[in-house]
């Protein structure tokens, strides 16, 4: 079963790669572009019967490894299509 | 409008960062895990009359910044709900 978790630094917290991508953009012509945040995907595949007991599992990484959860929100997209 | 652009790298790349959270996941004793790659999220906020016409500015940006064409692969999600 695969699953995604998508990590992102919380709203508060200064996104510095993310600025520094948007002045690089903004720089090209993007003039449109108004907010840009930079986070890190996870994909997995894993041995699960279930979605609901893999998303759990999921969480639990998230937890204990995957996400600061000082400094970043995540969520979970399991099963995957 | 908001977009979100997932970063991955291709396939046949080696993943040094994955292999390393995909052995300390394992160490932590989630064992059913099979294989996890890890990548960029990329989530713009940007001014776009219609939803088309951003998907075709927002692959530009991949093209020209976001992505590394010869490691990596884009896919863009737009608009986002």
């Amino acid at each position: 079963m695969r699953a995604r978790v998508l990590i992102r630094l919380k709203r508060g917290i200064l996104d510095v790669q993310g600025s520094a991508v948007l002045r690089a953009l903004a720089g090209l012509g993007y003039a449109e572009l108004r907010e840009l945040r930079v986070g890190k995907v996870v994909e997995l595949d894993l041995d699960a019967a279930d979605p609901t007991a893999a998303a759990v599992r999921v969480e639990e990484m998230c937890r204990k490894l995957l996400a600061n959860p000082v400094t970043e929100d995540f969520s979970i997209e399991c099963p995957l299509p």
